[in-house]
């Protein structure tokens, strides 16, 4: 269905009824489809229900079945209802409910006049998705109103800018179905694939040569797919191989510790680490030579690698990522800015490698920690591959 | 200003100038400010500037200053302009320009008609927001767009739900300017004090009576106000104490550190610790007695208290926190759900204590290690008083 206008107004019966008579007069297709989220709770400034009855003159009806089922939700939390939760049961004359399987606000999917079906949802997103996806849906299929499948993937890649990205894969962005689209989030460059068919086989059929092609120019650049994390696919790779890796983290103060512990199952290939900030830990536990952290200071290449191979010997994993840098906004200097960090890798053979980057110390702290972490997951993953 | 309407359309004339004349020709106020966001890149699909200035009838004039200033800043990036960026130094006939110091695209504040002010930002959120800070403001105060002053004051607290919270300050709730209202998010509560005045001053007078009265009422449970974060807090009591302080991290994996140095400058207060996800980990490195965690399992009160007092011993710091709970979605019991977490704290003295908490498991692991964090920092910031 194409999607033409959008309008966010407060909870204020004339401005709704507004935009809903300018929604309805507009011209263009015959038939109109128009979605309410929010108002449909159960205090006096929710007010879609009776103002949209209000205007298509229609009276409100209270649904017993609805009334039952609001107060057996109380129920179930050992409470009582409200006497204002009442006011949900009431739905206009001729509406069907939209059923709401977590929580007490039920929707509507009504057709006041011909050639137009409003739809309300509530403005909780957990309920307003549940919803969408359960039963308006499948409504919308049924009546017609949806006649072609649109299947996205969005592939992952990290080490390259979008904008090289786009430059590389320059002819997929140009042709049409399926469409080629660059994105780019913290760090990570995205292309969403998008194909448009009559089901999501056929659309599916027509993703995959085009995947396929940019895979084979990008090659290790494309890290995943859709929801994969780096660090799922380092997971998935130690997994594989029945390894488990140790961290040691300055900089980043346990974010890639964090990062890798997102993944549910993550017990089984990572052991833990040490969250060295101060240069006594990067010594003491993790046996850094003082020497070598006076000469060359606590961000320099060999401390990352003293620290990734410290962590290694002290967890007795088979990998260990170590991570030392200055995130920001103080301590950076013209030999080292803020941005400046070395990555540590200690590899099973015993041997380790270390790689510096300077992030954009001028995007924040935040920016040059998160992107720590994820370029060391990044230099694990291809040296997994 | 009030605010009454905001609608979304796509990159089509027909749609904008459609919003645009609706807009316009709606009844209310006599004077109407249109603001637009997007729309003023380089490429084809963005015309916003020429959509405005056919339906207004006013021809586009090249400025040769903000062509100087476009290409300078491509310049400055070691890059040329491409040819296509020239059509942003194109604004209608009688526009003041909106600088953006940020980006290449410039705004325009534009009275194409009497009583109708348009004002256009790019899309790219910190573009907007600087302009709208740094010009847009301004104009409006100047222009007598703005009269009053809205004043707001985040309270935030911990370790109190957002419905205990709303009874306990029931009174203010209810009260007119200023208003009282609250909100929740992430295991947070929080109460937004909001006065309209003439000034800042005066609004801020009207705040500073409510906020001592609920404070009052809340004592330890506001833990902070507007920006500050659980780990801003404790790190301003732990500089004040001049005391440091360690962790050590089971299921959070690495998340406690990571809040903590969050906080720049958080190196003088936090030394690091042990990300002890593997019980051989929690053995080995922080002397848990392996017993122990075989007769009461590594979720326990004694676990999270040895894990304690064990990072305090090997980091040498005053205080130390540790975390071990189930995060999920797997590992839990009827004994132990998903969500059950002890949190250790060990003292200056000495001294070891634990607490226990169950967290909504069905909320899923980013939600229970997220929670399992922020109250190991509220335990030491409530032990810091």
């Amino acid at each position: 269905m194409p999607h033409y206008y959008q309008t966010v107004v407060g909870d204020n019966p004339t401005r709704i009824q507004q935009v809903v008579t300018v929604a309805t007069d507009r011209a263009g297709s015959d038939e109109k489809l128009l979605l309410f989220t929010g108002g449909l709770g159960p205090t006096p400034d929710d007010l879609t229900i009776e103002t949209l009855a209000n205007l298509f003159g229609a009276p409100l009806v209270e649904h017993p079945d609805l009334l039952t089922d609001i107060e057996a939700k109380f129920t179930a939390r050992g409470r009582t209802m409200p006497p204002s939760n009442r006011k949900q049961a009431l739905l206009p004359e001729g509406a069907l409910v939209l059923p709401n399987p977590q929580g007490t606000a039920p929707g509507i999917i009504w057709s006041p006049r011909p050639n137009l079906t409003l739809m309300t949802f509530p403005g909780v997103p957990r309920e307003m998705q549940a919803m969408w996806r359960e039963t308006a849906v499948p409504y919308l299929h049924n009546q017609g109103w949806v006649t072609t499948t649109i299947v996205s993937r969005m592939l992952r890649f990290w080490g390259i800018s979008e904008s090289a990205l786009a430059e590389q894969v320059a002819p997929y962005l140009s042709q049409g179905n399926p469409t080629v689209a660059p994105y780019a989030s913290k760090g990570e460059a995205k292309l969403r694939i998008s194909a448009m068919a009559d089901s999501t086989a056929a659309a599916l059929a027509q993703i995959e040569p085009v995947e396929a092609g940019i895979r084979a120019l990008m090659k290790d650049n494309c890290y995943g797919v859709d929801d994969d994390t780096l660090a799922s696919v380092v997971g998935n790779l130690l997994l594989q191989r029945q390894q488990t890796v140790a961290v040691a983290e300055s900089c980043t103060g346990g974010g890639l510790g964090q990062l890798l512990t997102d993944i549910a199952g993550s017990s089984a290939y990572f052991y833990g680490g040490v969250i060295a900030y101060d240069n006594s830990v990067k010594v003491n536990l993790l046996k850094v030579d003082a020497s070598a952290l006076e000469a060359q200071g606590a961000v320099s290449a060999i401390v990352a690698e003293q620290m990734a191979t410290g962590v290694k010997a002290l967890l007795h994993t088979d990998w260990a990522l170590s991570i030392t840098g200055i995130a920001g906004p103080g301590g950076g200097s013209p030999d080292k800015p803020v941005g400046l960090v070395y990555i540590g890798l200690a590899a099973p053979s015993g041997e380790v490698v270390s790689y510096r980057h300077e992030f954009s110390g001028y995007r924040g702290r935040d920016w040059v920690r998160q992107l720590s972490a994820l370029s060391a997951l990044d230099a694990l993953r291809r040296n997994l591959l």
